[in-house]
């Protein structure tokens, strides 16, 4: 088998002022979904596969506000939304605000592979949901007690949702993402979140937005951003990192680096950026305190926070 | 009083094979539009001003597919999405999935200065509007007869949404825009839409996400866009507009036409196009058969379709 590129992975768990007794988990977190999503590559799957696996184990996993683990909105209810895009084709899939669901990336893809669709949210999406058979879990399923734990300080400490809100990125947001490439040179990119604690019913973030929390096109790269949403959103900052090389003809690290300068600059955000490009180059980087990440590229497994 | 910039307007009514029997409603759709808008400027109102009562009466005008007049999702619901932004801040607001809701763009407007978030999607939105004091209207009083027969005709045609869908903008879809700038030079845009016929529940398409339905930012210029929702969010057609006006330094038709040939060529999508750049310049494009607009500047209406 002629292998046209080295299958790369690269995956985050959020960026943010991530508490030092959460370091250890969160590296340990990212280091075992790019592993999974690597190991699906050197067994010849395609990077949409390995995207989607790495998202599920980081949903899974309970360090990280995407899946189990996401923060409550006002109303005390985990509200969910993921995107997953194919830099072959451009094709996408995505959910946000949709309720009960254990990995919504794994929906966000069904949405793309079986839907005229990209984005289906609330309700909507929940009915497409059990049409396909992606049964409802429990809501208790994907709360901890320390999402709990959180809301209720945000609560106490205030009434008012709007006034909790910064734009320094010290609000928890372990978004997660990853962008891999395949021996074939595909590129696929995913994002899935939880969003900000004692959000809004009803608000949506960056992550399921194509442009701002994911971006991927073969010709030039895949991105997955994470950070303070709405910033992100303001500059779209996904398609940024990707026009910044294409156009500049700027790395992958160094792109990364050049948009979250843009977004602080243009709207005063904070946030991280991981991207591949074309050719199996890993980049990555941050403007808040940490962001941890993990990547393996030709059997190597590198890691940071 | 020093004017530094010629006020400017330009609005759409929707990209797509407009039949002949719409065509004088359409043109006299848009033209009373543009100049509600562009009334609003030369009184010294802002762009943003401008931009919601332009996209206001686009949405009352049940020749529209936007507020009054929207088509029915598969289930015979109106859900709408609206966008509006601010190119002086990139501030933005949208609402997505909405439902009886008389004029989306000013609860898009209210998201973005009563909120910290940017998108408020389904019961959460219609949640926000009843705090916000923002009335519900009956059902029905969004729905025209002519949307009823269109509904009841694709319903009898197929019962699976999924097979209607095609991309070559033959399916109704009248979303509206507007672009304007203010004396001051600073340029915002508006977007809404009842989105495409049958669509399913809690589909949303490019209308209310930035940088695919509109996109705004005083430096380079505004755009909103129209035509096949899901294309124009693959290619994040808005913001590519302006990258092309930005990086290569086209003109506003020029961009205009550029990024819709992009779009034709990386995911065979047509659409249209509405530009005004920093300068006040104005430009337009489309790729469909069809594309009702209009524009005012120096004392000067044109429309076209």
């Amino acid at each position: 088998m002629v292998r046209t590129c080295n299958p790369a992975i690269i995956v985050h768990g959020g960026a943010w002022s991530i508490p030092d007794d959460a370091v250890t988990a969160s590296v340990h977190g990212v280091e075992k979904a790019a592993s999974v999503g690597y190991e699906a590559l050197i067994n010849g799957r395609t990077a949409l596969d390995a995207v989607e696996a790495a998202v599920r184990n980081l949903e899974d996993d309970p360090i990280f506000d995407a899946g189990t683990g996401s923060v409550l909105n006002e109303d005390g209810v985990v509200e969910l939304d993921s995107i997953i895009m194919n830099g072959k084709t451009l094709s996408c899939g995505a959910v946000a605000c949709v309720k009960n669901i254990k990995n919504p990336v794994s929906l966000a893809r069904l949405v793309m592979e079986k839907t005229p669709h990209i984005l289906l949210v609330g309700e909507g999406a929940n009915k497409f949901a059990a049409q396909n058979g992606v049964d409802e879990v429990e809501p208790e399923e994907l709360v901890t007690p320390a999402a709990v734990e959180e809301w209720k300080r945000f609560k106490q400490y205030s009434q008012t949702v709007d006034s909790l809100f910064n734009k320094s990125g010290q609000r928890p947001s372990d978004t997660v993402g990853c962008v891999a490439i395949d021996k074939d040179g595909n590129i696929a990119c995913g994002t899935s979140t939880g969003g900000i604690t004692a959000k809004r019913a009803g608000r949506v973030g960056d992550s399921p937005i194509v442009g701002c929390g994911a971006y991927a096109d073969n010709a030039v790269g895949g991105v997955s951003t994470t950070g303070h949403g709405e910033s992100i959103m303001k500059v779209t900052l996904a398609r940024h990192v990707l026009y910044l090389m294409e156009e500049r003809k700027l790395g992958p690290s160094e792109a990364a680096h050049a948009a979250l300068d843009y977004m602080r600059t243009k709207v005063d955000g904070c946030g991280g950026v991981i991207v591949i490009d074309s050719k199996g180059n890993i980049g990555h980087a941050f403007s808040t305190k940490r962001m941890a990440w993990a990547s393996y590229s030709e059997g190597t497994l590198a890691s940071g926070i």
